[in-house]
């Protein structure tokens, strides 16, 4: 944990999301052309990873407020028992943080900016701040755990806050 | 059938699609306030429906070219094993056309218009038109069944082609 407890955006790319969860986005070549020609499907993007015990995938729908910079990241949280998937349903960027775990407690959380178009889906237990649209409407799909026994939400609230700034 | 083949588009909503499939939007009321009071939670909106046969439900991304009224339609298509949800991931509205089974050929066709921020899931074998993004990035994550065994596309071909008006 740095001293000045403050964190830079970095772009969101598949390599360095890699530990956290999935990038949802088109992939270089698509996997069909459908419709005549007129659109690229890209098929299969992500893993669904639910733990069922009477739960299922379902879909949601997540109206937002829109947060700015500086951000002042209090808290994270994580999802023992299912992945959890977030879709933009506006053109914008948005901000996504994430932190490794360590020994059950969240270590330095790194911020990613999405490119317009680009959606997330974080693997089950994967320590993140809440859900944080920038720009445009603040709606998005999101796939994770409905129902079921056991919890599936844990926080960690930060003795010293993060100012996440958009460098 | 008509003999002008002509269709005008008519609103969106959950009574006039029920026969077709379920609208994805925003419920009356929130199934929980979340992260502190900014996010509203709309939990659970639609039911996938997907043979297994080896298959699964899975994420896909469409990227498709726009289209324009009065717009052209040639052909509807259905999917025998499985569900497909449309999730706009930009704030337009798209063009949705759907249209009645009659003893396995397509009756006479509907066309809705979205509200921006509305997806669709249309039912396991409802016949449809390919997607139509009207304006916007036309990317949309598709929610439906993918590999497996079976032929989950059927086509028909309108011996007389409908034109679609926006109204």
């Amino acid at each position: 944990m740095s001293e000045q407890q403050s964190l830079v955006v970095q772009p969101l790319t598949a390599q360095a999301f890699a530990p956290f969860g999935e990038v949802i986005d088109l992939r270089d070549v698509p996997s069909a052309i459908i419709n005549q020609g007129l659109c690229e499907r890209h098929s299969d993007l992500i893993t669904f990873d639910v733990d069922e015990q009477g739960g299922k995938l379902g879909l949601s729908l997540f109206q937002s407020q829109r947060r700015s910079f500086p951000y002042r990241l209090e808290m994270v949280e994580r999802h023992p028992l299912g992945s959890q998937a977030f879709i933009p349903m506006s053109h914008e960027p948005f901000l996504v943080i994430v932190a490794p775990d360590q020994a059950g407690q969240p270590g330095e959380p790194l911020a990613f900016l999405t490119q317009a178009g680009q959606g997330i889906n974080l693997f089950k237990c994967t320590w993140h701040g809440v859900l944080t649209p920038l720009e445009g409407f603040g709606r998005f799909a999101v796939l994770d755990r409905i129902g079921g026994d056991g919890s599936n939400l844990e926080e960690h609230w930060f003795a010293h806050p993060y100012t996440v700034f958009a460098g």
